[in-house]
């Protein structure tokens, strides 16, 4: 069994030894720059846990919880081309730092080279992390298109929304838990389960995303609050608000998304929108819904209760942060 | 054993059959697009060739194959994106029929497709093949970064053009004959005369191409001649013209490349310029130098010498083509 603290500090210091060839140097170095930004690390840790779960010593899925974070970073640089970020934790983001064109092929070799890590495993188990990954990674393709088509569209169902997060966000921890678990020598049952834990989960996280961009709190949030007002971006609140049966709340809300010049009052005004639909606790509830869920296949996973206690404890943490 | 034309309608049938997921249609209707228009279809080609050298059924080399021509297809993608090139065989690149987001999106999508087609070999040959083939991707992507730093320099000597073109362009070629030999069952020694048989015919292919863009004939070159001048694209000629110690040619090209509007006179002059230091028989040479070179490695493949003549027809029509 591992702490958290240890998978992180494992994954940072993995992270770190990674070795790229000098040249060409405009190639390699936009990927050593992300790679070291400080991230979160929640995903190659949950492959790492995961694994805990069933094998003392960890060091198994140390390759593949490299893939993921290196499919990850990798999924954020061309993210950030395509929606226009010019910031990445804080620091200028790869297209910015470099320039588009680098984004674009440093991103290419980086996901060339997450499937290096995956070709270290031997041919036990080759196929299955193979064929887990480029599902997983083409379903997150399918969801970085729909929340791109989203932006031009107003008619957005929940379900569509709901299935948007699932492939953008939530399939990636499923697919690190299941990993983990593969190289630990779960059974199949409880493989699924821990994806399933990690889809619900990562649901649950996004629905806690769209709520902290509104009703976080200015001091720790990190982030100017209201920032997917202003862009307009679709988040779980405004769907809920667009596909309102109450037309004038509808109608005062269509046309404060056409509203770019006077920023405080979109930002109160949508605000008041969703508190007098009542959408905060909507969307909490929707979350805890998720949150549950995937609790529910925690405990039902077949290892000793105590063992679980980190997966536990990381999920409770995830749904009462205020960043 | 099949032929050059067999192997062709295998490919376009094959690459037809593919089915694409409807929806999320904006991510797949650009793959489908790109794969359809009418394309060379030598890289997967040379692997179903190469595997019919060893086996008269060739068709456990076809996902092998379809693997190399959608990667080729994703490159395309993205190169066009960063080249700014509009065109891709005549019609719009993907990148202008939708727009740059997409490009980048569909590409991604399509490496991660690629690897799913390579995935569905046995345990048996998938490590081997894994690894021919990110080596290979990886290696095309640095070819692509010396090509784009190659636009801001002057000072590139002739051994790292060489080098650039051998990433880009030849190793593809290489990788394409070895992973049918894999398949095809053939010795580690034949294995590696086709890679540097591809190897060789891919750096004097693109010689050819360069030779091709100032020399060729209006009439059937399907291109405008002089392309490469007006864009001061660092070819073969262009990199000697540059290396030259005849200083004061060296200073009139130098002035040239400052120009931007008279088309006609800069081909003309530059083209002088190349024919007074003999550069397009320098060209030529070097080019004839790779072929035999290629030739060489063919000749020494371990397989009855009737049974090569595709490979060396192909090889002798790739020299000798005007297009």
């Amino acid at each position: 069994m591992i702490t958290f603290e240890e998978a992180l500090s494992l994954i940072t210091q993995k992270t770190g030894d990674i070795r790229f060839p000098k040249q060409p140097a405009r190639l390699y170095a936009p990927i050593a720059y992300l790679l070291a930004l400080k991230g979160k690390k929640l995903r190659p840790a949950l492959t790492l846990l995961a694994c805990s779960l069933y094998k003392d010593d960890v060091r198994v899925s140390i390759n593949m919880a490299l893939a993921w974070e290196i499919f990850h970073n990798f999924t954020l640089m061309h993210d950030d081309v395509m929606d226009k970020a010019d910031l990445r934790r804080g620091e200028p983001a790869v297209h910015k730092k470099w320039n588009e064109n680098t984004a674009i092929l440093s991103g290419d070799a980086m996901l060339i080279m997450a499937y290096k890590y995956l070709a270290k495993y031997p041919i036990s188990c080759l196929k299955e992390l193979l064929d887990l990954f480029s599902t997983t990674a083409t379903e997150i393709c399918e969801g970085q298109e729909y929340d791109m088509q989203f932006e031009n569209r107003l008619d957005i169902r929940e379900e569509e929304y709901l299935n948007m997060i699932r492939l953008k966000t939530a399939v990636l921890l499923g697919a690190c838990l299941k990993s983990g678990a593969v190289l630990g020598g779960a059974e199949a049952k409880d493989q699924d389960l821990l994806y399933d834990f990690g889809i619900n989960l990562g649901i649950a996280f996004q629905i806690q995303d769209d709520i902290l961009d509104v009703y976080g709190d200015a001091a720790v949030f990190g982030k100017k609050i209201g920032g997917d007002i202003l862009c307009n971006k679709k988040t779980y609140l405004l769907v809920s608000a667009l596909n309102s049966n109450n037309e004038e709340a509808r109608a005062e809300l269509l046309s404060w998304l056409q509203v770019n010049d006077q920023p405080e009052q979109k930002i109160e005004a949508v605000t008041k929108l969703y508190n007098r639909q009542l959408l905060r606790e909507k969307a909490r509830n929707q979350m805890d819904s998720y949150y549950k869920k995937a609790i529910r296949s925690l405990n039902e996973v077949d290892v000793a209760s105590e063992k679980k206690t980190v997966l536990m404890e990381i999920a409770k943490e995830l749904m009462n942060r205020k960043t």
